[in-house]
């Protein structure tokens, strides 16, 4: 969408390391505000994203609550958190949806988002921010990805994107995702052939090994 | 009882994660104060209960506080901390009691509950809050039921609330617990069979494996 | 001496449990200043002892801060810290001592105390409070005995306690540590016995499986 | 280059322990900065050296904080971070270099320091007050020499000190240097002898019970 950046969150709260870029140029870990402004109805659209989540649990609420109380001063009515749950995709990943009220949950569900199924409970900012919302009277929703969750994964990313699209009414493309599926497959069907490789090579060694053994007695 | 939902207490020493319910809908961990209006006579009953201890140690004692000090401004004169201790129960599961002062203990041992035979520190809030009380000018008195622990223990429960019962003179009927301890004691039943059958498949597996070194060599 | 006791020090750095006693009254976690007019001479004593050591890094500073504190403000010169570090003692354990300054140190090698060989860091509470002193003006020296950590050691503290009579040139009984030393020391024969009894059966096992390893093959 | 000690800091947020040196004297961990006055240009230099990092994440930008803040309040306008990242350096160890501007950058760059290759990130106060260097309005550079990390390294420190004095353009002579490598390598060179006759040990005994398993069959 090409987003403006509006503003960073530095914490203490984050990890005590700072990133290295491939120039030399070093920053400290931050969360960080987008500003879109939507010229063809009156939604525009903010942005958060993080580096990483905070390390202690005064922490979480600390950011939760001050992304809050910055989304409010910037008079937004609807917050979405994104997030993924771990779980082995069949087809198309899943989406599921929580949210502050059930008029902004079943927009969600229409959308051909699920219920959690296991009551389970969300954790870290993407969650708490739910929680807290309630306090500033802002409604809020979370979308959670099916993912098996140790790589990118633009699978879930899409199915995310396509119930929120839907929530927002948006008209954004997500035919880039498509090339990036393709790749992360590449990925995965590359470490899974690296996987099995090394499980034929452990049963050899575990053959040679027994020999050995046979060969002692 | 019955009791009223009078407040609820939030904190970030809970854990940094949301509940989502069946209908998907999330609320923060929280603690949560309930009211009853006793018609009989004057002792009117304030109820706390939590979703989760507070996380640090820090966090374990400005909780405490705050639970006794919202006790205090609404002119509690007496709080009762119930919990369990880890001991298998014979029979009829014991109740443990440890008071602020004499009277009140004394109270207690004659509704058939007992002094801790070793002395053993009662950890968390409902240990904390007695620890606390003396500071306000409450008496306290903590209840400890005997229980496995690792399951919800409605035996132990009906033990506690028995003495909880005679104590603070109250007429409350214990029946529906009967049900619980019917249903629990098939849980726990279904769990030792699935326990012993786990025992037997293990022993099955060694044998097999006896056998198999037995032929290596 | 018969001290008497002045204040308690209560803090949320301790640990989250309350202490029963066997009449079944319960208190917080705390260190307790007493206090001992001398009689004879000018040289009052005051005394801190505390149930645990704090549970954060900047709990230890805490406190230890506060307890300086306290004893500045009683108009306290001269802060002695006891412990204790962990060596087997062959025959009388020896005393490690370190001060803020050498007279002092001074005095207590003269009073058979040594110098640490190892350079090694005072840990806690004991060492903290002497790091401190220096920015509160107070002389402190830390006494340690040789101990074997895990027992109450009344020999250690006969040790430590007949260099701290001579840098206070007090004249204080120690025949009765003698004996809490006959007690200890029957108790740690007793330990000895029952390690000596499990090593055999220890062995006893390891060779009735020899056996059936052998009876395998 | 003979500097004078400036000024300490201590904190709460280091171990809590004291330091005791070989005459029984006491002190605090601490950091230390000391000043140098430059006789021949205007540069001055002032160095801050610690006992330890700070051992919370709080701790971590707390004390990276108070360093900057010192170092800001003493007009300096240039800060360098020194240290070490894990790598077994082939011949003379790499230094690698991030800069908070690349003006400072390439003139590391012109002494020989190289970018990360791998755009790892720097952890702890040599990071942070890069990190946060940009909200104080000082430049700083961070230089890190490769090091096998378990040992003082003075090759590693040479390469550093040999990008540095380009750097700042002062003429230190590094020959003291040279006795501490030679030092340095008979100890690693020790170590590895120590090692390697730990390997054939351990081979040895892994032998001697191979040869009792075939004597048990």
């Amino acid at each position: 969408l090409k987003a403006e950046k509006l503003a960073y969150l530095y914490s203490p709260h984050f990890p005590y390391f700072v990133h290295v870029n491939k120039k030399g140029s070093v920053r400290l870990l931050r969360g960080t505000f987008y500003f879109w402004k939507n010229k063809i109805s009156k939604s525009d659209l903010m942005f958060f994203t993080g580096d990483s989540q905070a390390q202690t649990i005064e922490g979480q609420y600390e950011i939760s609550d001050l992304v809050l109380d910055f989304a409010k001063k910037h008079n937004v009515k609807l917050i979405v958190t994104l997030g993924g749950y771990r779980m082995e995709a069949k087809d198309k990943p899943n989406v599921i949806a929580a949210a502050t009220n059930s008029e902004l949950l079943n927009k969600a569900l229409e959308a051909k988002a699920m219920l959690s199924p296991l009551e389970s409970p969300i954790v870290g900012t993407a969650g708490l921010i739910l929680g807290l919302s309630r306090f500033k009277k802002v409604s809020a929703i979370c979308l959670l990805g099916e993912t098996r969750g140790y790589l990118p994964d633009p699978r879930a990313a899409k199915s995310v994107l396509e119930v929120l699209r839907t929530i927002l009414n948006l008209d954004v493309d997500l035919a880039g995702l498509e090339e990036e599926i393709a790749k992360a497959e590449k990925i995965v069907t590359r470490l899974q052939k690296i996987e099995e490789k090394r499980i034929l090579q452990t049963e050899e060694m575990r053959k040679e090994e027994d020999k050995k053994v046979s060969y002692i007695s």
